[in-house]
């Protein structure tokens, strides 16, 4: 009978120095991942180590970082990318503080993971992924659905050609937390200098970055973005705050493969709380998923025998086969949308100790900025009255 | 204890002597709703007769008088636009066939029903609108959907201002009839010159009928089409048949009243049957329907107590309360498609019979024009790469 | 060009005179199918001509005649039995006027269908048995939801092994028209003396019916059935009316083959309308259909490949492919409750002109008879607290 | 600007130290659990500490430590109990090592978290709560599907006379992973002397404690239970391993409040894979839930308005309002099958450190035993063709 009083030793893998900008939404989210990992992916590619955090007010970084254990702190971002103990950047901040830690990082020879919308606008997504390319440093924009199980499972059908030749992708993101509009304090993310742009970077970044990640390039677009609630009241009392980004915009997409659709995405969707629904029709078959069932995926092949018992797979994406999954619990027991993250993050640690591509199953600098690129046409397509072409300057589906 | 031997006199109502262009799958469904009003609506405003049917084929239209009972039958529709005994000209014919029977009848002072779309090109459908608008005569354009209890459940709580301001309305039509593309006949709907469009004014024009229902005038489209399946077979077996409409469109919409939102419509969305989803959201709450539910409807309250319950209602339209529901059954047993054009027609009826507005319940020529415009503006949208706005004409929602 | 003024001749088919005791819910539905099948099953086997009509009420009976075009009406249902022209006596009366009109029926000669609960008890299910039995009659019960396509889909695919050995039969079958209690006015079906039973004949009698009909003999029940509300209103105002018979039951049930499974019936389960769902599962699959859903059937096959997209089937049951659809409309064109009636006359009409054996696809008196069995020992069993068997007297699966 | 490079000091919570037997399916839940509560549920009621863990196979138990972080591991959970260390002892064994490891723990004066079944059969259960009613120590039975957050909110709703009167219970819970039964190796649950019984204590007494939780006393049971698939191969190649419990069984239940319903459970019903649903209905409306869909729930109320928008709300659980949630994510962003257990975990550390009780909301040993009794009189009725009163010993609700 062994016993022993003294832990042993886990797996010799290496640890890595996580440096995180941002403690609320985000940077809980993907801190929750680092803190998981270790345990449920085993044996992890690395062991994130909890090495600091940035944040703007004292107080609150202060509270995160002994929350979340982090071993150290700072109210300016700049320092944190300085400790030499950090390897990682990750930045979870609001939007136009994406750029100016992006090129310190990438110039300090920092891995970088950065929120969506990479950018504030394409231009400025250009400069980000310029800085990394000149750097030998690992990136990813953290496009997290594409770490769905049911939304990998996806692009491997799409891939193994189980639906033939693509015909239509749709998807909307609709949510309603602008509703009751005279009850919702303002934001930064209805602020344009703050954000770039609203529905369109935020919720239709994801959409846009999953066309890109199921079918490829897109070719032009044509849209109608509106401002609907115009404004709220401010947190302080003191009256109005301006809203001066899209709260919803509907557009009309073409593929370079053919393939057209319809993208919706909407802050004013009454009972929409997180309704990202994608379908993909091809010439064999469909897949549809739905965010609000995160564990579900609905599949039909056109060929399927008998004839008689054809119909939309309802599938429980919860099985040993699946993606991830057998991480996890047996069939049946749902995994939850924090989980993406650890996905995501345990694929990263992994290309940077083993030098692997974060494309294509990873989001990279590249997928943000060309996420950006069809935002800014959607905006374009709708100010302008005419269809735009997206021009991704080069940057190739990575 | 009275008994008789003889049939006792219904309630006293006027017989109307229909007049059927074709026998097909339009023909078979209207006629089935001439036959059943009669005694599910009772009484019903009118009776209609089976006066006589008209179509190409000599022993096809033969045996469709004989097998619904018609009492005369023609193989020239202009003949039968001459007999007396017809007041109401029903067109169930092919789009190509709606304009020349139109003017005759008009002019015949017949009233008018005509399947959709009203015709193949707006300005078709404008000179079918001015023939009817010369004469006395009642018209309807056979927007079946309009009278299915749950578009018209929506169309009440709209109007009674359930939704507040209206923000978006999407909706989709899908169906995969021409899947697997190299197995289908060629077929009328496939060619310009027969129908005018594909996808635009077989699908299209139903949910662009429904957007004018619910929301208003339309102002502004921006569209793509694509033909992708560009080629059947003949049935003949002589070769291929070119497809020279669209199988499909994409399009963003803006209304009059701010909303925007986005709509599909295709033939080859494998697994969609009959796929017509419409969804309204509002400042106040949110509408969806599902044709291939027909029997519910999905409703959400944005201020709905306690607000821990808050959610989506899935309804089921099938209460006493509903419309036209009391004709039917008891709660809980379904009504079928077929059902829509018993209330369709007895709306007609009505109208004739007793002076009234085919509008706003039931659409109009107008409507069928208004409809037309649209889905012109899609298509032209789609070719000149510009939103196109909507040009109605001065035709008002009827 | 041909023309013809006159209604040229349908097929030859015979004509078979339907003789109709009722005019209410079922009377209505009934007469509705005989009225459609004509037309919609083309060429039917035989015209059901609507004959006679007898009812209690002299107003309402000779209204129902004018109104469904019943060539003569009688207030004594045994006059009408004796009308030459009657071959088939429908009984769509209350379960206390199944008894005697079958008896008199049979000894006429006179073929009979009999709405379910075919008899109050089993015993007097075994009076009307040996009535028919004695005649050389056709007789069904009218047991329609053997009728649904996805139903009869269910069937098929169990008789050809698709789900291997069955283990499991469970059913619901939940309506809520006791509620609220205290404002349901008192009638027939609340009475044992009139109706046998409560929810035990008018619901329990479908689904067992439906596992007779998918799984055969059940051995034996263990179950407890209540009476929850136990007085309502009287329609006259005068007081309150004593509800004898059980609101509700639940029953555990084991089969011949060694399949185990649950039935509940109840008339007050809120917001439950029409709520029969019936669920088998097999060694190799599983199917699942919702009456509310009526279009619709779900099956799931464990070793269907690739195991990645393994998942219940969605299958809307209206393809050409389906049962009975052929004579319907296109894929994705539901159809509706009162639909089943038409498929199951036509069967019946077919049975007597072809001579041909209403079951296995009709239910049969045995059938009728079996299900009185069965719910003869569930109360049986709530009353003794034992398990009770099942004792058919030798009756088999017709 | 603050800077600092040393963790600053988390809020003083009390730190418990865990001794967790078993590193299992259930052993990796619980400790997930305790790994995340702390920076979840924030300030957390205390600290768990990982102090160790205890399991047979010595390397298995070392690797386990090393996962998970515990500070200790042992082969001999009598010598885990003595660790001083240790406060909480939480057996996630199997079934057969849950009685004497809880004697030895409560005569510590440890407190107890059992797995569910509490025991193999209530005898034993009756032992394991006179042991921890002896000693002051706190007792939890792991009954986490309580700390679901739509199972809580059923249980709010109820408790507020939501649903008025009720008078229907009904549970599933439906598994298939003995399917195929030719290639399922042989499992302790297969066995009667490890596991007491099959579906029923491992499936069944979740929905038992749930009909507890929500409705209270069961007062009789009758009940079908059956072994379907009575042998498996054994892992080792050596022939075939007897299956000496039930593989499902089907219950009629009435419950103390005049309710009843039906329970099924079962390992053989293809396509289901933890699909445990339970609906209540009562007089004023009712109440869905589904574990495959755990953020979601379902209610209806029957006097809801306005009448023609009344049916089931379709309910994301997932809002700040709902039970637990606000230390999740924002609305619309699900939660996993193991943050059930995050709840439970905190909710006892909570109850021991304030010394509150653990019931209502969490099952004690007392809800344990009772779960116990109900799984024996079920089986007690198969065997005996009886119904079978379910005697408490006057153990309460607690």
């Amino acid at each position: 009978m062994l016993e022993q009083s003294q832990t042993p030793r886990a797996p010799v893998v290496p640890e890595i120095g996580i440096g995180m900008i941002g403690y609320g939404f985000m940077g809980r989210a993907h801190t929750n991942a680092y803190k998981k990992l270790g345990y449920i992916i085993y044996p992890p590619p690395a062991i994130p180590r909890l090495e600091a955090i940035a944040g703007l007010d004292a107080g609150e970084v202060t509270a995160a970082a002994a929350r979340f254990g982090y071993r150290s702190h700072y109210t300016d971002w700049r320092r944190m990318i300085d400790n030499d103990q950090v390897q990682v950047v990750d930045n979870g901040g609001p939007n136009h503080l994406h750029l100016e830690p992006t090129l310190l990082a990438a110039e300090a020879g920092k891995h970088l993971i950065c929120e969506k919308p990479l950018a504030r606008t394409a231009e400025e997504g250009w400069q980000m992924l310029e800085a990394v390319r000149k750097s030998s440093v690992k990136h990813m924009t953290a496009f997290n659905y594409r770490f769905v199980p049911a939304v990998r499972l996806m692009k491997d059908l799409i891939d193994e050609g189980k639906l033939g030749r693509i015909y239509h992708f749709r998807a909307v993101y609709l949510q309603d937390w602008l509703l009751p509009y005279f009850a919702v304090p303002y934001l930064w993310r209805m602020n344009k200098e703050a954000s770039g742009s609203g529905a369109g970077g935020d919720l239709g970044a994801h959409v846009i970055d999953l066309a890109h990640f199921l079918l490829g390039d897109i070719e032009q677009v044509s849209a109608l973005a509106r401002v609907m609630v115009d404004e709220v009241p401010l947190p302080d009392g003191s009256g109005m705050g301006k809203v001066d980004v899209d709260n919803a915009f509907a557009a009309a997409i073409g593929f370079k493969n053919g393939a057209i659709g319809a993208l919706e995405c909407s802050r004013v969707a009454a009972g929409r709380k997180n309704y990202q629904v994608i379908e993909v029709n091809g010439e064999r078959g469909s897949l549809r998923f739905n965010l609000e069932r995160l564990n579900e995926l609905e599949a039909y092949w056109i060929d399927e025998e008998p004839a008689v018992t054809r119909g939309f797979h309802q599938i429980l994406v919860t099985e040993t086969v699946h993606p991830w999954i057998s991480n996890w619990w047996p069939p049946g027991h749902l995994i939850g949308w924090e989980h993406t993250f650890v996905h995501e993050m345990a694929h990263f640690l992994d290309c940077i100790v083993n030098d692997r591509n974060v494309a294509p199953y990873g989001a990279t600098f590249e997928d943000g900025f060309r996420a950006n690129v069809v935002t800014d046409a959607i905006l374009k397509s709708s100010e302008t009255r005419r269809v735009v072409d997206c021009d991704y300057l080069g940057v190739a589906v990575s």
